[in-house]
């Protein structure tokens, strides 16, 4: 297809694709974070999201059904350079008192990342009429906005600690 | 410094330097997303950003003057991931009428990264006893939320002009 005739139907499309690929290496990545993490809350926080997760590929899933599309994922430079970053905190500050709190910190750029991606295939379903993706893709923006605040307080709840 | 010496404070200089660097991607991105822009007003949403974010720059250097470290970046694989699939965007969408679309998306992926390393160091400044670092960080924080807030705005305008 010529650029010229690439529209808002391919940019869904496209941008369903990232987010696929994105939630995929998500699922990869969380069993590693959850195992690396000290305190017992974060392990749960990670394992929670896990599954929930899981439930976020299948309504995707779902999405690209009703477009008729085969479910596939498109490399996702973005996510590839979020989780590249957590990796890195991980082996950097491995066995230090610090390493929860990088992961919480790569945990939360994940987050927002899918805040984003999730915000704007919302809007652009509604634009599209397509009433049923939307509220799917407001499902799981629901869901990642929830995740986001628990780590928040974990995050916080450390500095209170640190305090008393 | 072996990796177990490694403290909170490793960590905030850092991240510090990682949203150092990712600002400077973001300044030079910037320019080009506002001369690709077909609207008016995302035009001038992407001119305006490009003015704050020179003033972001400037309060991350006072932070590493605070911490008497020379300001420095440090690559930001996360940064270079979410502007590179920005600029595939460009590429693929140019002349079409979704590349505005595309450019919004793009633009709030890159303010959810900021948002969520911004809330992260200003959780940390204030763990660390820092509390005029907090405070700049806070300011840069509540310009982000703005800023995604007015990108969130325009798409939905988009859509409202669609549906008409």
């Amino acid at each position: 297809m010529a650029a010229k005739d690439k529209d808002l139907n391919d940019l869904f499309l496209d941008t369903l694709k990232d987010i696929y690929y994105a939630e995929k290496q998500i699922l990869k990545a969380l069993p590693k974070m959850a195992r690396a993490a000290s305190s017992d809350q974060l392990r749960a926080a990670f394992e929670k999201h896990q599954a929930e997760t899981e439930g976020q590929v299948e309504r995707l899933e779902q999405v690209f059904e009703m477009l008729d599309k085969p479910a596939r994922g498109k490399t996702c430079d973005a996510i590839v350079g979020i989780l590249d970053e957590g990796k890195e905190i991980m082996d950097e500050y491995k066995g230090t008192d610090a390493l929860d709190a990088g992961m919480l910190a790569a945990a939360q750029a994940v987050e927002h990342y899918e805040i984003s991606r999730y915000g704007t295939l919302k809007t652009w379903a509604t634009e599209l009429g397509m009433n049923d993706a939307a509220r799917l893709l407001d499902q799981t923006l629901k869901e990642e906005e929830k995740t986001d605040q628990t780590l928040t307080q974990l995050a916080k709840a450390a500095v209170n600690l640190a305090a008393a």
